[in-house]
C-alpha cells in the first residue's frame, strides 16, 4: 500500500457551528479552553481499533459490509503491520492522541500463545514506532471472548487450562500496554457469567475471578506499569448475566474481594442503559464509589435490547455525561474511547470520519453546555436549596452520625409536622433545557 | 361484627394433588417431613397484612373494587381492630404462623405522632393477644411512603424533619417488632431514590441513608431486640431510581458504609424480575454474599414493566426459588411472605384464600421438587463434573491464591491449547424438567 | 373563591431564546408564522383537565400531594364549577385556546347515572359560557376506567349491563362534546384488555368492542356531530394487555372490523414508548395508513416501565415529532393535548405553568428545527438519492404492481450483482443534529 | 463419509415418563392418540436445518464452536450433499417426518444467481431422493439477510437491483419448494425494515414490500403449488424495526393491501415475547384474524432483549402454545419448526439429540395438559359462565350490531347499577397449574 489510505480526507479542522462541512468540527476546538482547561485535556478522545479497523459490518444475521481498500483479504502480520499504519493516519487525520485495541485486534491470533505473541510483538513494534511521542493507547485490552476456548468463560471457565492461558494473555497485553505507555488497562468480562444457572457454579467462578484479578494487580505492580486497572461493566450479552453487571455490582465485587482501592471503573453508557440506568447515573454511582476511571463513549437505541454501540448524537445526554466528568476533575489517566461503530449499512471510507467527528462534536457540545449551566448557576443554587434544611446545627449531627432515634424522636415531636417544598423537577429540567 | 368473618370457609386441609377442591392444599402438608425438615418450617409463610385487609383494588387508573363484608368504611381504631380479628381468623384457617405488617397498616395514622402512636399501641395489644403462643410477625416495617411528608424520600428526605420523623416512625416500629415477637424488621426505602438527578445530590442522601441505617443498628441493640435487620431492594416505582436497586447493589451500599454484618436482605421475587435478573440470580447473589435474609414470595408478569406482585403460579420458577432455599438451609428467621395481592378483578373473600393456598402450593411443589432433584442426583453430578478440573493441585493453588501470572503462563505454555468440553446446558435443562 | 386563581402568576408572553424567566414563552410566539403556518395554528396546543385540575400527586404506593389553593376538599357541582373557572384563567393565562376532558373529570359522578348526567349539564353550561368564541375542547372522552364497574372493561367487559352502562355514558359525552364545540371525540380503552387469557374471551371481547365503535359511529351521524373520533393506542397498563396496544393494531382493528375510514388515532407519545417504538415510528404508521389524527404530547422516561406522563423536554423527540406533523400538514381537527403530568413531588401552583410552558417551548423548539431542516434541504435530498434507483422506467413498472418474478429474475440475471452504496446513518444523524 | 453419521444414537423411542434415558422421549408418543388425533398429526415437527447443520455457535462477540464431525471445512457442493445425508439420518433417527430450510442454507451461495441456482439444483436432487414417501419440508424459504446485498433489505431495500435479485431468489426458492412437496413456503423479513427512520423511506418501502408479495402470490399461482404462504414476524434484530413486528401489524398490512386471503402467520415465540406479548396471545391473535398457519418453535429468556432461539423447555408455556393450536384445529399444513439453536457452549453431537428432544417431550407434555384441562372442563365452563350475560336477547342484539346507543342507554337507564363478578383469575390460575 502505497501513500495515504484516506487520500480525499483532509486533516480535520474547527469550522465552528456554523460549519456544514462535515468533514470539519463545528463543537469540538482541541486547544479552546473551557472550564479552565483545554477541550482535549477534558475529552481525551480515543480511536477504538477494533470498531474502526477491524469492524466488518458482520452481525448475527448478515456477513461483512466492509471492504475497506487498504484490506487484502488476508489476517496476515503483514496485513496487520499495514492497517496500523492507516490506523495512525485516521488518528493524525482527527487530530486525536489516544488509541485503544484488544490484543487480538493489532495482530493475527496463532495455533501457539508462542506464535500469537510474537505476531504481537511484531505489530507492537510498529505501533511504537508509529505513536512517536504525542499518541499513546488510552487503554489495552486482552481479548478473552471471541476464542471458542473461551465459550465458558475466562477467568471464569470451569476449566482450568483456560484460566492459565487466560493469565498468560493478560500477562501479555498488561506487559505491551507497559510498553506502549499505555494510560489504563482494562477488563471486560464478556464471558464472565452465564447462560443458565442450572449448569453453573456462580460462587466458585467468582471466586476465582477474584483470584485473577488479584493476580493482575500483583502482576501489574511487579512489572512496573502504573496505569490504572479498569473493569468494564456490562449486564450481559453474550452472556445472558454477567457478572459485572454495572457499577454498583462491579463496586460490590470489588470491595467484597478487597480490590476496591486497585481498580476503577471504565463505564460505557450503552451498557449502562442495557442495565436499566441511565449513563449519567452509572457515572455518577462509579464516581460516589471512588471509581470513576474512564468512559466508552456511545449509545444504544433505547428501544432494543442489545448493545448497538452507536456514536453518541443526543446533546441531551452528551450533556448529562459531561456533568459527570466535570464533577469529577476529568478523567485522565482515562478519557473517552469511541466504543462505537459504523453502522453495518454503512460503507464508505469517509463514513468513519464522519461518525467520529459527530461523536466528538456531541460530546465537545455536552461540555460547553455544562460550561453554560455553571455559569449560568442556577441549576446548582436549585440543588443547593433543596438540602439547606441539612445545612444547620442537626443536619451537621445528622451527618456526623451523632443523632440517635431517640434524639431524632423528641425532635419530630418538637417540630411537628414537617413542612415539604415542591421539588421543582420541571424547573429544573427547563434551566437544563436552556443551556442545550 | 358478630362470629366469624369467614363463616363459608373450612380449616384449609391437606388432600394431595389430586383433590379438586379449591379450599384444600394439593402439595402444601405442613407436618409432612421433606429434606429432614417439616414443611412449615422449610416454608415458614407469612401473610402480608397489607395486600390481603389492607388492599382496595385501586390502581392509578381505578378506584377500590374490594368491599370485604366486615369493613365499615372507615379508618378508625375500632374497625382496625375487627379487622385484625379477620386477620387471625384467616391466619387460623389458612394454617400460617407469620404475619407481616407496616405501622400504618394496622392503626390509623393521625395528625400528630403522637397520636399516631397511641393508635398504634391500641391495636397492637390486641394483635398480642390474638397472636398467642403459635403466631408471631415475621417481619414488621414502617411505611415511609405512603404520607405525602415523605414524597422526597424518608431517611433521603432533602427535608431534616423528615429525616427526624421516620427516625421516630422507625424506632417506635422496632419497639412493637419486639413487643410482638417479631422474627425480623425491614426496610423498603420505596422513596429512597430519586425521579431525576438534575434535582438530586444523590451522594449526599446516600450518606443520610447509611446514617439512618446505623442508628437503626444502635436501636435495635439498646432496646435488644434480637430480629434480623433485612433491606428489601427494589429497583424502581415509586422512584425512577431506588437505591436498593438490586442484591448486589444494597451489598455495596452495606460494604461501603460498615453495615455488612449489621444487615441482610429481603428479595422479592417480582422487585428482582424488575431489575432484570432472575429471582433466582437474586437469590443466589444475596446468599453468597451471606446476607439472603427472607423472601417476598410473589412474582411479575415477563412481559409488564411494573410491580404485579402476583401470586406465584409458576411451577419452574418455583423450584428454582426452592434450589436457593435449600442451599441456604432454610431462611430462618426469615420465611416467605406474602407479598402478593388479588388482581383487582378478584372480588370474592373466597378468592383471599385461593390465591394463598395456590401460592403456597406452588412453592411446596417447589420444594417437593428440589427433593427429587436432589434425590435423583444427577444435576448436582453434572455441575460438579464441569468443574473438576480445579479440583486438582493446580486449581487449588489458584483457589488459595497462590497462582501468579508467571506460573500460570508456565503452564498455559506448558499444557497447549486447552480442551473445553461442551456445557450440557439441554441436558441439565432436561433433568431439570422431568423433577417437575 | 374571589378573584384570580393565580394572582402572581402574569399572562405568559414569548420572550425569545435569550429570557431566563421561568414564566416566559423562549421558542413559542404563537403568531409567528412557520412553515406558511402560525404557530399556534401548527401547535393547536390543549391543556389535559385531568392532569391539571384533578390530579393528586397520589400513586400506588402514595396519598395525594397537591392541594391547590381553590380546592375545598368537596366533589361538589359547586366545586367543579370553580375549578371550571380556574381551568380557564388558566388558558388564558398561558395563551392556549384548546381544552380536552373526561366527563366524569369535569363534574361529580353520582350513584345514578341520571343524576351524574344531570351533574355534568350543569357543569358543562358553565364552561360553555366561559369557552366564549375563542376557546374549545380539542377533544371530548368518556371515563371508562375508573368506576369499580369497569374492571373488566367497559365495551369488553364480561357484563352486559356495563356495556350498556359505557354506552349511555359515550352517549352522553358525545353530546357535550357536540354542545361544546369539541374538535373531536377520543376513545382510550384502559380497560379494554386483559390481565390474563386463561379467563378472557378474547375474540368475543373485540367483536363486542367492535360494535360498541360501530355505535359510537351511527350515534355520531344521527346527532350530527362532525368532530373526528379518534381511537388512542396503549399497549398496556392498567391491563396486562390492551386491545388498541399500538398504531398497527388499531388499524388492523380498524380494518377488520371494517372502520378504518370513520376513525383516526390519537397517538401518545408515552404510550408509544411502552410498546417498543420511538414516537415517531407510531405517527408515521399512523400517517401512512391515513389516520394521523391528533397528539398526546408527554414523553416517558426511557428506563422506566409504566406511563409517567412527563411533559416532552427533549429536542430531538420534539423534533422527530414535528416532522410528522408537518409531512401530515398538521394536525387540524387535532392538536396536541398535553396528557402530561406534575411530577408527584411538584407542588407549586407555579410548576403547573413552568410545566405547560416547558413543554409547549419543546414542541415550538421542535417546530423551528423541522423548518431548518427543510430549509437546509440536505437531509431530504440524502433520502431522495437514497431512493433514486426507483425513480427509473422499471422502479415506475414495480411500484404500479406491473414487473412480475420473471420479468425481475431476467432483469436480476442481465444486471448481475448488484451495487449498493452506503446507507450513510452517520451522516444523516449530523444532519439532523445540527438542526437542534 | 462412510456409514452413520450418529454412530452411537439410537433411533430415538418413547419410554414413557419415568424414563431417566436422555435419548428417549418421556411424553412424545407419536402415534399415541390424543384429543382425536396422533400426537404427530398435532404436532408436525420440523428441524431447521440452518441452526441444527449450519450452525456454528458463532455470536456477535465470539467465534465459531461447533465442529461437527461430518463437517470438512469447506463450503463446496459435495459437503452440502453429505451434509444432507446427515441431515436425513437425523430426521430419521428422531422419527421427524418434516424439515425447513433457506436456499442458501442447503446449498452454497455463488458469485452469479445461475451458479448458486444450479449449487442448489444440485442439492435438492440429493435431498429428494432422501426425502423418500415419507419426509417433506414443512417450509422453504430464501435467505435474504445474509448476503451484503440485502443490507438494506430486500424487497424493501433502497435498489432495485436487490428489488430484483431477491425476486429472482424467492422464484427459485418457490419452484423448490414445489418440487420437494413443501407444506408451506415462508417470509422472514430480516432486513426488511429500517435501522433509523432519518434515512428512510417507509412509505415507499411499505409499498414495495406489498408489490413483492402481490407477485409472490401470481408466481405460486402460475407454477401451481398449493403450499400456504406464511409471514413470519419479528419485531426488530437485525433492524432495529422490522415491518412484520408481530401478528396484528402484519395482519394490518395484509388487510390494507389486499393480501390478507393469500397469506398466514407462522409465529415465532421467541420473536412474539420480543415484541412485548406472550406467545400465547400471538397465537390467538393469528387465530381471530384467520391467520395462525405454523409455529416457529422455540423460547426466549424473560431477561435478555434478543432472539436467543432457545428450545421451549417451560411446560407453562407449552401449555398454553397447545391451547391454542387445539382450538385452531391443528396447525396443518404448518406445523412446528424447531426454530432453535443448541446453546453456544454445547458442542456434543448428543447435545443436538437431547435438545430437539427436549422441545418435542415440552409440546408434547404440553399436548397432554390441555387434554387434561378439556377433560377437566372447569375452565372453559369458568369461562363461558363469566360471559353468560352476553348469552341472552339483549346479548345477541348487541353482538348483531342491532343495539344502538339509545336503546342502551334506556337499559342502562332501567337497570341501574350494573352488578359485577369476581374475575376469578386465581382460581383460573390454580385450575391451570393442576393439569401441569
Amino acid at each position: 500500500w502505497e501513500g495515504e489510505f484516506f487520500p480525499g480526507i483532509p486533516k480535520i479542522k474547527y469550522e465552528g457551528p456554523t460549519s456544514k462541512n462535515p468533514l470539519a468540527y463545528k463543537w469540538y476546538n482541541a486547544d479552546e479552553e473551557i472550564l479552565g482547561k483545554k477541550m482535549k485535556d477534558w475529552m481525551r478522545f480515543s480511536v477504538a481499533y477494533w470498531h474502526t479497523f477491524r469492524g466488518t459490518g458482520g452481525d448475527p444475521f448478515g456477513a461483512a459490509t466492509k471492504h475497506w481498500p487498504w484490506e487484502d483479504g488476508t489476517d496476515s502480520v503483514a496485513m496487520a503491520k499495514r492497517r496500523m499504519r492507516a490506523n495512525f493516519e485516521f488518528l493524525n487525520k482527527l487530530g486525536v492522541e489516544w488509541w485503544c485495541f484488544h490484543d487480538r485486534d493489532i495482530a493475527p491470533d496463532a495455533s501457539t500463545l508462542e506464535e500469537a505473541n510474537a505476531n504481537l510483538d511484531e505489530v507492537v513494534a510498529v505501533a511504537k514506532e508509529l505513536q512517536g511521542t504525542k499518541i499513546k493507547p488510552l487503554w489495552v485490552t486482552a481479548q478473552l471472548f471471541m476464542h471458542p476456548r473461551y465459550m465458558h468463560g475466562a477467568a471464569t471457565s470451569s476449566e482450568v487450562g483456560v484460566y492459565a492461558y487466560a493469565a498468560a494473555q493478560v500477562k501479555k497485553a498488561m506487559e505491551v500496554a507497559h510498553h506502549l505507555g499505555a494510560a489504563t488497562y482494562v477488563f471486560w468480562g464478556g464471558r464472565e457469567g452465564y447462560q443458565s444457572l442450572l449448569n453453573t457454579d456462580m460462587g466458585r467462578e467468582l471466586d476465582h475471578m477474584a483470584r485473577f484479578f488479584q493476580a493482575a494487580v500483583a502482576y501489574k505492580k511487579k512489572i512496573g506499569f502504573n496505569g490504572t486497572l479498569l473493569i468494564e461493566p456490562k449486564p450481559q450479552e453474550p452472556t445472558k448475566h454477567q457478572y459485572d453487571w454495572d457499577a454498583a455490582t462491579s463496586a460490590n465485587f470489588l470491595r467484597k474481594y478487597g480490590l476496591i482501592d486497585d481498580f476503577k471503573l471504565n463505564i460505557e453508557c450503552n451498557h449502562v442503559t442495557l442495565s436499566g440506568h441511565s449513563c449519567h447515573h452509572d457515572l455518577e454511582t462509579a464516581r460516589l464509589n471512588g471509581i470513576l476511571g474512564s468512559i466508552d463513549a456511545n449509545t444504544g437505541d433505547p428501544q432494543v435490547g442489545w448493545d448497538t454501540d452507536q456514536f453518541m448524537t443526543d446533546i441531551g445526554e452528551a450533556t448529562m455525561v459531561m456533568l459527570s466528568v466535570v464533577r469529577n476533575g476529568g478523567l485522565a489517566p482515562g478519557g473517552f474511547n469511541f466504543d462505537a461503530k459504523l453502522r453495518r449499512e454503512s460503507t464508505d471510507v469517509e463514513d468513519l470520519f464522519i461518525a467520529h467527528i459527530s461523536g466528538m462534536d456531541t460530546l465537545a457540545r455536552g461540555l460547553r453546555n455544562v460550561a453554560k449551566l455553571i455559569e449560568d448557576g442556577s441549576l446548582a443554587e436549585l440543588v443547593r436549596k433543596r438540602y439547606q434544611s441539612f445545612d444547620t446545627e442537626i443536619g451537621a449531627l445528622i451527618e456526623a452520625g451523632k443523632a440517635d432515634f431517640e434524639y431524632l424522636e423528641e425532635k419530630a415531636l418538637e417540630w411537628g409536622e414537617p413542612k415539604v417544598p415542591s421539588g421543582k423537577q420541571e424547573l429544573a429540567e427547563m434551566i437544563f433545557q436552556s443551556a442545550l
